[in-house]
């Protein structure tokens, strides 16, 4: 039998909850496929700051670096919103991300043909759409130097950040995305500002020179205000997307957004070697935090892609992603995506259905 | 009877038609109200570089500065398309924006309920949506220094650009957009990235401090990534939204998207004095040039918004957008806005139309 060492990252907000549901599913799926999970925990965001003052304790980290893939679900809240910004839950996720060089960030927007309604986007415009989003994660503006608020010359405050990537750091992560659109359909978009920035015309020059390498995938480029809008008018032409760090941000969000669902998507954030990270897209609903109303299906969906793409596993990747569709499929669902006659769970009445689907 | 100098910058592709629709409405409504219009034209982008070589040349620039206002049509064209960077048609918008010092870039998306079929958002999702992105167009990562590709210690190219923000270039974005709201629903987001980016922190922070001079206006804050899925999840919820030059070039091309027919779309350019800059949203469709298929009504109302913002003619310019809408209402369109049942015409036919409209 096979064995994993899994860091837990329960994080804040609805993160426990979401978190239960999910290692039960876990483990429910290693029994059947002899997978033996050994769950640790340790703490991040929020409740890290809370413990230690720093959202991501070098403990946190050293455990992450000791396991074979790390599950984390969501951080942030209002208690912490105030905090001086070194100081908040997102310096623990930019950490962790740097931490342990995840520089590839897959999310996936695919539309749930179960879940069509939800979209704010006319039925013959969303069907069928399924993207992914690869996007670069400890480069460009996030980690660029220099940074911060300088005085100038006049006495007057300038804040600074820096876009950078080197060729190096362009290569890698387009590697990653024309292999991805390889075992998808084979057209990669990539997306840069190439008609304004210098450090784009690089990503294009490079993206452009690795496109040999990978005769069966049909590459294109878009500017980033042209892929914002082709998202919303066309999102069937996009197959794989490439990006920056930043463009990445905000581009993943809208397609997310596409599916009208985001209590449903799921992310990788993968390095050269070593653990990856898996989590929701979603955040941490400090709203309905305690309440027995979360979604867990992003996490669920999340240990998946752990499965997929950290441990090697499709076959039970493959289970717990049907079994959410067969859930689906029979009319239960959470509060986020309830509609007319289906049938109402709360987070752990979508846990306990989810494991019977399973057996 | 009041004398305006209006510099016309047809520029490239469809932007000569559009233009010569323009002038004439113009002409129309001047003679009505009493206004004459004295036109200058000059070359800029694609034209002015097969004519001088030089995107924007120091003649273009200099007729523009002595103008009351500026009417720009399109740039750019796969001509034009494998220059290099600094020679290429863009640069030429980017000199002219930072030439007239441009820093206020105002977007309108609103959704005309003669057209809201062309949203590829539901009907119930974009119905009565009406937004103005105030973009700040002159600073940021657009301009800010230092940016280059360089090499790096190990020999490798490092693309570099560097976001910058000081507090008097964010100060007077600002107040433009504050004005902007009180004139509108007195609601104001502002967009940035300030759990990441310390140029957002400062960024917020001055938007936050200038509040108190307009308690009449509702000023909110969100992060760049949840707003693009703001735009796409329900777009009603804004009124003025107030951003960076990167972050308003992609929000803009987003919202405008919302409502299906970005041939609609006008924008305004404004600097703290001196002349605005008037163009349509739409770039300059080199596949249809030529044909009289171009829908001039972009530019006619971008007329319209030199009518208001740039000459304080506003009854000038209520006169132009009415005339739009009568000839929407009585079943008028161009190609990229046909639908069934509809009557199809040219550019110049549409203009003709409008003209008959005016009278
Ligand atoms: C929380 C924030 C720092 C983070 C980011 O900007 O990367 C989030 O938006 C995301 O996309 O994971
Ligand atoms: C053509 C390009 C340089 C320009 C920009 O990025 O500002 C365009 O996209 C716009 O929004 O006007």
């Amino acid at each position: 039998s096979q064995r994993y060492r899994i860091t837990l990252l329960p994080g804040d907000g609805i993160g426990p909850e979401i978190m239960a549901v999910t290692v039960d599913v876990l483990k429910a799926v290693g029994r059947q496929l002899d997978i033996i999970f050994e769950f640790q925990q340790a703490k991040i965001g929020g409740a890290a700051i809370d413990d230690t003052g720093d959202p991501l304790p070098p403990a946190t980290l050293e455990i992450c670096r000791n396991s074979d893939a790390v599950l984390l679900a969501a951080i942030g809240g209002w208690k912490w919103d105030n905090l001086p910004s070194q100081q908040r839950p997102e310096r623990g996720l930019l950490g962790l991300r740097s931490g342990l060089g995840l520089f590839a960030n897959l999310r996936p927007a695919k539309i749930l043909p179960q879940l069509i309604d939800a979209s704010t986007l006319k039925k013959e415009v969303v069907e069928g759409v399924d993207i992914m989003v690869v996007r670069e994660l400890t480069g460009g503006i996030y980690f660029g130097q220099p940074k911060g608020i300088f005085a100038t010359e006049t006495g007057e405050k300038r804040g600074v950040n820096t876009m950078a990537y080197t060729e190096s750091e362009i290569d890698r992560i387009g590697k990653v995305a024309f292999e991805t659109a390889q075992k998808r359909r084979g057209k990669l978009c990539s997306v840069d500002k190439a008609n304004v920035l210098e450090v784009s015309q690089l990503w294009r020059d490079r993206i452009t020179k690795l496109a040999p390498e990978y005769p069966d995938v049909e590459l294109s480029h878009l500017y980033v205000d042209n892929a914002a809008m082709q998202l919303v008018r066309a999102p069937k032409q996009f197959d794989t997307i490439v990006t920056g760090n930043l463009f990445g941000d905000i581009l993943s969000d809208a397609a997310a957004m596409l599916t009208g669902s985001i209590g449903m998507l799921p992310s990788a954030s993968l390095g050269a070697s070593g653990p990856g990270v898996f989590e929701p897209v979603h955040g941490s609903a400090p709203d309905i935090a305690g309440q027995d109303k979360a979604n867990p299906l992003a996490q669920v969906l999340s240990a998946a892609m752990m499965l997929r793409y950290g441990l090697n596993q499709p076959l039970a990747a493959d289970r717990i992603e049907q079994a959410v569709l067969q859930v689906l499929d029979k009319g239960y669902r959470t509060g986020d995506i309830m509609s007319e006659g289906m049938t109402l769970l709360g987070c752990r009445g979508m846990g306990d259905t989810l494991l019977t689907e399973l057996e």
